[in-house]
């Protein structure tokens, strides 16, 4: 998967830039800051670069001149000579429109961002939405541009992650997928919510409970559906599991027609997210089927959608900024030499009872 | 705003990396490329950098071997030669969880990370949520990390936007702040767009019509309040508009208990986006007013909230993904020495008149 670039675009690219340059205001450089401390350029660069040998005198004269001019170190510069950027990417995969519909990246990504920024990282996000997205991802990620990455909604197979194990690039998955086992992750226990959230429905009386599944090469879908299986027990009944690709308003659609053409009778749904839940409810009440009198229904996720669904949603919360968070700080440990005592932290989330069930 | 970094902290992150670098596989170098090419590194280096003066079969042995050792230029390296780095920052303000709420910043996304893909750029998305990010920002800006920028959901007095003038780093805006005028933009014509939308929920005979308006600091906001007083012509009325910070279900909710409070006699409502017209429905249907037949209700974007309101919304669609696109192709333009014809570029929207008016 090596993307190696045409050996002949650095030219090209020069000549444009020299075209443009005029336009622009000229940046100070590092000999504006000696001229300006009526210092050698070496001094300046003894400083900037962390030696010793510099006078107390000649680095007071020096940061005052940095000030002066509004020199800014050139990163580039900086990455070449540290090898830090101070930058960490955040991978978003792509894959069907997860970005529009999962409503838990923006979450993620602010939880993240607000927890780099602490310690003075630049968060920088990356979407894929193609193999060649992917291909160019990789090559940004070999190309020294930042200090980590973190993978949301990372699924199995994902090259990305592959990738960054031959890249040898400190990183940290949001999710788990099985197969990337040496990369620490920060989740939520799928499997045990599922399950408990399972069995509150099942204690309120309800006989044939099915399940609308979503995303099984995800660890969050196939963990639900292990978790549901788990609660549900001897009396599981393959017949009323569907499962679509994705979390999404037209998988409750769909999944919920096909339940009731399965099994007529059902009375118990459990929705592998609220925007399933909410497609759901719309094809029962459509049916004539009241809820939760004829068929109680949870989600997951405790989104919009929960709290905007008639009746109010029973569901799961899931604390999507705490995983940003964490996932963040687990990464910048991992930045600064430090391993994570564990490989994966799972956090936990809430059962919110509300109506629906 | 210059921000300079500590001019120490080069050294403490060199001790952290070299704790760090055994457990990293080696990447290949360019003496990698020389020794299994069997040419000087000299030659190697004349190559990458494009120049002449490489035979044919030293260029043919260079290229396989690149090939070979799996090396991959280091783009920081590429950066100080050629100063560039074929990447493209996307600033997303998020002042007030405008991530989470605006429906079309993931569809703007998209667009622009589809667009710059097919040029083989890569677009680095960056979250200003404090001061602190924005400062931090305009250094990472300054550091040469990327080639242009995309400013989305721009404000008046926009720190960022001002800092781009200064570095004179290549930049277009979507949406058009007015105080930031020699940045080219794309948006759409909110002015027009929301004088027609007002125009027709007036011709459906109404006669009070208010509007709950949003975000007046942008220039979105502002067009819209401006469009909807043109359509309702010497009849204006200002105590029927009600204006909020943000584009909520919640502005909605407060906005027509106000507007109700204000004058109940009101029949007609122009709320300047989806969420905010779903939060009026339903205050306007606990307080007993049937829609449209009551009161008739227009929205803005054509977002989610439109298509799932009851009964549906009438509103304006806007080509969000085409934002996008557009956008990443002037900023290509932009980056390659090409100046814009026009300053502005302004997308068609369209009414989608649907059950609420």
């Amino acid at each position: 998967m090596a993307v190696v670039e045409p050996v002949n675009r650095a030219s090209t690219a020069k000549i444009a830039v020299m075209r443009q340059s005029d336009d622009r205001p000229k940046r100070a450089t590092i000999f504006d800051v000696a001229d300006e401390a009526k210092v050698s350029r070496g001094t300046v660069s003894r400083l900037l670069n962390g030696e010793r040998y510099v006078s107390d005198s000649a680095r007071e004269a020096i940061e005052l001149a940095i000030a002066r001019v509004g020199y800014v170190r050139n990163m580039a510069a900086r990455n070449l000579a540290s090898q830090r950027t101070r930058a960490v990417g955040l991978i978003v995969h792509e894959p069907h429109s997860v970005f529009l519909e999962d409503p838990n990246i923006g979450a993620i990504l602010l939880g993240t961002n607000e927890r780099l920024s602490e310690d003075d990282y630049q968060l920088v996000c990356l979407i894929i939405g193609s193999d060649r997205d992917s291909a160019r991802v990789a090559d940004f990620l070999r190309g020294g541009f930042v200090d980590g990455v973190i993978i949301v909604s990372a699924r199995e197979h994902d090259p990305i992650a592959l990738a960054i194990g031959q890249i040898g690039l400190p990183a940290v998955t949001v999710g788990h997928p099985s197969d990337v086992p040496k990369i620490p992750f920060v989740g939520i226990d799928n499997y045990t919510a599922a399950r408990d959230v399972t069995s509150r429905l099942r204690d309120t009386g309800r006989r044939r409970i099915g399940m609308i599944a979503a995303a099984l090469d995800r660890d969050s879908g196939a963990d639900r559906l292990a978790g549901f299986r788990s609660a549900i027990g001897d009396g599981f009944d393959e017949r009323l599991v569907v499962d679509f690709p994705l979390y999404s308003r037209e998988t409750g659609v769909a999944g919920m027609k096909e339940l009731l053409a399965r099994e007529p009778d059902i009375d118990g749904v459990f929705a592998a997210s609220d925007a399933i839940a909410a497609g759901a409810i719309d094809v029962l009440r459509q049916a004539g089927r009241s809820i939760p009198g004829d068929v109680g229904i949870v989600g997951f996720d405790d989104s919009e959608w929960a709290q905007r669904c008639d009746p109010l949603l029973s569901t799961i919360r899931q604390p999507a900024d705490l995983l940003g968070r964490q996932a963040a700080s687990i990464l910048l440990d991992l930045v600064n030499g430090t391993r994570p005592e564990q490989t994966g932290t799972l956090l936990p989330t809430e059962i919110v009872w509300r109506d629906s069930a």
